[in-house]
């Protein structure tokens, strides 16, 4: 038996909980959604706990398990998949921070972690950050996608060990960044060091002025969090024999798809935001199949409406996730399983991730069927996958797609 | 409370995946098993992943995993549970292999792996080939069911670190066996050795000679695979304090319950092949159930219908087996908790073993009954069991049994 291909669809943070506003639905389940509900008719469906039950993971962690690795094993902290997401390379050793561009106040007092959603001028500021002169270590600085960068401190005894500045809310002042050791009071100091040197160049930084007369929140202060080292991991290709690839996507994703040896696919229109053109990444996903055997897509733009606190917001996202679902539904081939999944539940009434398990649906010719005929929350508990974890579904994926070596005899 | 006994019945590879030619149902599905179907009705229901979701099960690590043992921790090789089942014991330092009687044309080329499925003859040819005078080891050889044997080298600096000689396919030619380490070429050198001996005995044999004038494949190799030494394991009287014994089934299955530490009981028409006797099998395990704890009983037919492809073969499988059921139905004692289920997924559609979970029924007095009314893949994946563990399944029996130790106070 031929060996499939797979597709893996991550509808980031998309799941919920029911919403007042909303009769007491999920987005999901209110949203038209007659392609995800097709998929749910001639697929098997279940729950999945991204980590385990009732545990609350980040986009990296969930991502990392979803692809099947142990993230209790290989996460060291997000900086390190930021840096792979944007192309720096890290050497052992190296220390590496995800940053925001923020917007804080004359007290300090932090009014806005994301700098108003900056978008433009972030590279013109990175670049004039980069190289800082600072004693004692060499400071890499690069920006992401929107306001997100990512800080890289490279010497001698330099340690991971050390607090964020983003103090992960609005309204109080940023932090210090501490050591968690004693050996690691010198990375502390070049943080902090690091934050105040960047505060002055950001202070008159022509980006600004220009912002400050758009009415726009100026970004007047990096906020390192997230320390990490280099994780060393096994590709996917050693791990499963997979050659794979990564459709777009936010930084952070990308970058755990590198650490995991994918190849990138930037697709023209995919910005990781709201904006994002879904149905220009459906169609390069389905093409991707081609060349690879494992091919992954992610879409952010559910998990920001969730943040965002945004119900009908979500709710327009599902169904354009909807329509790019129709294009997939025409143009999968044959020799291909398919999961449609969230990274994480990102209810719009708690404004952040959650721990409740998230739906799954698998589809492809030859599996078992079963009789849930509607993509939500709820109707998915009753099929046939059960309650899984996310470190079970690459496992199940290389099963159904005829991939897996017999263990024993 | 007093204990109860624990009836374990695995309908071997019985389960599938959905199969064109059945109108995309299962063999399962489509088959007439009124008998399954009430145990289902009458007990509860669930799926069951062998060894984890996704994971593709042999035959040995599944029971080892079914029978309460961790494969990871236990399993080493097949050859030695093979031994066991033929009654040979291994030393400390034995190194077994599990062996076909195979077919091989002139050039060496397999021709049949199975020799015909032999079944006469393979004691006489056997008794030449035991004890085979090889430098650096005693040879001890015996004859399985079918075409299984197995090969036992004892002597001083032997090493399980070797390849198969059976290529596990038809059409290509019998591998030499290689040595994965450097002390293991000594090993690598005396089976093949007793490869290329054993084929001068065969070649002219008066079995082989029987066989061709009645048209049938000689058996004119020995192909040894899955080398291993002695795994030690506690038994399940050692484990859970149960007496317990395996009813008929084939070598590997009694080689692994032997281990185990189980009685074997013979039933005279129990081959472990297609014409296997059901009935007889069926009513030997309640008959043993009276003289021990747990009675353990396998049926192999499903799983030989399941590597053959026959998807019609296996439907009739299940309508047999569910004659077995009918006759359990009417005898089973009231203090008896009972499970069924199989060791893993043989789809007509693979012709191997897959990692799709398996479905399971567990009967009793007093176990609570949920509303599954069918023995099926897709029906039980709405039982009260969900979706366990193979490894999960004894301390459930164990549990329901009254025979569980309490952890903590």
């Amino acid at each position: 038996m031929a060996p499939k291909k797979i597709l893996m669809i991550i509808l980031d943070g998309l799941a919920d909980r029911p919403v007042a506003d909303l009769g007491n639905k999920t987005p999901l389940q209110v949203a038209e959604r007659p392609n995800l509900n097709w998929f749910a008719e001639n697929g098997m469906c279940g729950l999945m706990d991204p980590i385990a039950p009732g545990i609350r993971p980040g986009s990296d962690t969930s991502h990392l398990a979803i692809l099947g690795y142990d993230p209790h094993k290989v996460y060291t902290g997000r900086g390190p998949f930021e840096a792979a997401g944007v192309g720096l390379s890290l050497e052992p050793g190296d220390v590496a921070f995800r940053c925001n561009f923020g917007t804080i106040d004359q007290e300090g007092l932090v009014r806005d972690r994301r700098a108003g959603r900056i978008r433009e001028g972030t590279s013109e500021i990175a670049s004039d950050l980069d190289g800082l002169a600072i004693e004692g270590a060499d400071i890499t600085f690069k920006e992401g996608t929107e306001h997100r960068a990512v800080l890289i401190l490279r010497g001698k005894g330099l340690s991971p060990k050390v607090t964020d500045v983003d103090p992960h809310k609005v309204g109080v002042r940023y932090l210090k960044c501490q050591p968690l050791e004693p050996e690691a009071s010198k990375t502390a100091d070049i943080v902090n060091e690091f934050v105040e040197k960047s505060r002055k160049i950001l202070e008159n930084h022509d980006v600004n002025k220009k912002r400050l007369e758009n009415g726009d929140l100026p970004a007047n202060i990096i906020m390192p969090r997230g320390a990490g080292v280099y994780p060393h991991i096994q590709s996917l290709e050693e791990k499963f024999g997979l050659r794979s690839a990564v459709v777009g996507g936010v930084t952070l994703v990308k970058g755990i798809c590198k650490v995991a040896g994918m190849d990138t696919i930037d697709v023209p229109g995919a910005t990781g935001g709201l904006d994002t053109d879904m149905i220009a990444k459906g169609q390069a996903a389905i093409r991707a199949l081609e060349s690879y055997d494992l091919v992954f897509l992610n879409v952010k733009a559910g998990d920001i409406c969730g943040h965002d606190g945004d119900a009908d917001g979500k709710v327009k996202v599902v169904q354009r996730l909807d329509q790019m679902m129709s294009i997939i539904r025409k143009e999968i081939p044959d020799d291909v399983v398919m999961a449609v999944t969230s990274d994480h539940t990102t209810p719009v009434s708690i404004r952040d991730h959650t721990g409740d398990p998230v739906p799954l649906m698998i589809y492809g010719k030859d599996i078992r069927v079963d009789d849930v005929t509607s993509y939500d929350e709820m109707a998915v508990a009753k099929g046939s996958l059960g309650r899984i974890r996310g470190s079970d579904l690459m496992p199940i994926l290389i099963n159904l797609s005829n991939r897996a070596e017999k263990f024993g005899a």
